[in-house]
């Protein structure tokens, strides 16, 4: 038998009618407090470390919000699972199970966040049976906040969502993101790949440094797609969710189902967009976050 | 003899002690109103054309904020000369006198304007014997106001704004914008420089869709330095006095002084940050504004 209250508490508190209701609600709640204290934590000094590369930092703040949004989530949920940035750069193991699973990025943007430039996000994203059922992304600077429930829409703040129809390429805003990998034969990879979309005649291409927010951009029609290379299942999952109830596209970057962990994602707010995008990019590889 | 009032009216109602006083702040109320006009345009369907190349957009909006902000100023100032970009593109001279003269893009980030990426400004700067007194930028969405005045310093809303004092590429964060020009040479170079820069361990390359943004960034302190390629003196002439009163460095990509009718610019924190950048990048060809 399960321990007291375990089984409610998996269920969420609300019980069968919408069982991540709670969760979802202390997501948001956590969101804006992290927020919160990142937004402050903008205008301080910083101290700055590397982890893969000299190109992916990482800061004493990233550490600070990842442990407050765990703990709080640990006490108020115990039996629920947990991949987070930062835990998984410590060396826990990042495996997406059957139960419920938080997935967070702390300090999305942790190279705006040290520049200071004000493109920073905080990301939580909740999947169950390997189903993500919600996600939400707060922009720290700008207060928007992103949320998105399987079948519920999403929305920014009150507003709700809606990704743009666009499916001709000469008419495309596209997003995208650099990546830690910074080798020449990446760099080569990752730049010929916006040649491509120029010279598919792209109205432009933009790189903002938050795979989230970029994503959340893509999930208000405000860009037609996105495709990345070395994101993590972290940027992935709470936005993936938002641009899905968004009436948007989120697949592999083969043209296939998307695949959490593969570290590589195209999103669109059409199909025929996101397939186009599929054909015409060349794979940059990555290792996947379950192989870490 | 001048006609009556004219004399006092080119050096501003306040008289000799702050000549441009009262130039400065209809400067300032005509970016916020025309802000608030672009901030309702955004949300509707627009009518989109293009210039001098696909990916050259402009709307029935920057036509409407461009003929609201200069017919404002001429009868306020009938004496003063005008520099605007869709007049421009209409056919009018490009040429910077000693008069006062008003260099103004009504809608900077067109293109982004257009996909409802809200990364878009106004730009209001203004030149007294070719030496730019004041600049105003308001950052349409984000309600911020940027503005600088020779000798008196930059602020954001009431913020005193300061660059980034680093000289190190290695710790830098660099913005660029694409440009207008898209044959296969010049992508070639444009993304040539991006990869000379990542190559020297640039910390990132942002690329947000509005040069006067992009260099409001810089002026902030949120970025390390910015140049492009491409760009018109509306872009670059109210962001230069910003910059340079928040104690950054605008010179010409050869490295030498600013010349604002090149279609070229380095900006950058540091002397030492601007120069590397020159060094590192190499030229693209654009013709030179003031020989339309």
């Amino acid at each position: 038998m399960k321990p007291r209250g375990e089984e409610e508490e998996e269920r969420g508190a609300a019980g069968g009618g919408d069982p991540w209701k709670e969760c979802a609600e202390v997501a948001v709640q956590l969101a804006l407090r992290a927020g919160q204290i990142i937004r402050k934590a903008l205008t301080e000094e910083k101290q700055v470390s590397t982890k893969t590369s000299a190109a992916d930092l990482v800061t004493e703040t990233d550490h600070f919000v990842e442990n407050l949004i765990i703990s709080v989530l640990k006490e108020k949920f115990p039996s629920h699972r947990f991949i987070a940035e930062e835990s998984t750069a410590a060396g826990s193991k990042c495996v997406l199970t059957d139960s419920p699973t938080w997935i967070i990025d702390p300090v999305d943007g942790t190279c705006n966040f040290v520049h200071r430039f004000p493109t920073v996000a905080v990301s939580i994203g909740f999947a169950v049976n390997k189903e993500l059922e919600f996600g939400v992304i707060y922009h720290c600077t700008e207060e928007r906040l992103y949320t998105g429930r399987r079948g519920q829409g999403a929305f920014c703040n009150d507003k709700r969502l809606q990704v743009s129809k666009e499916t001709d390429i000469s008419k495309a805003l596209i997003l995208t993101e650099i990546g830690p990998k910074r080798d020449p034969a990446t760099l080569k990879l990752f730049l010929g790949n916006i040649e491509r979309l120029l010279k598919a005649q792209a109205h432009g291409v933009r790189v903002i440094g938050s795979s989230t927010l970029a994503l959340c951009h893509l999930a208000s029609g405000a860009a037609d797609a996105y495709y990345q290379f070395g994101l993590h299942c972290w940027d992935l999952a709470a936005a993936t969710v938002i641009i899905r109830e968004a009436g948007g596209t989120v697949i592999d970057t083969s043209g296939g189902p998307l695949d959490l962990m593969s570290c590589r994602v195209i999103a669109a707010g059409t199909r025929e967009m996101a397939m186009f995008i599929a054909q015409e990019i060349q794979t940059i590889h990555y290792r996947r976050d379950d192989e870490n």
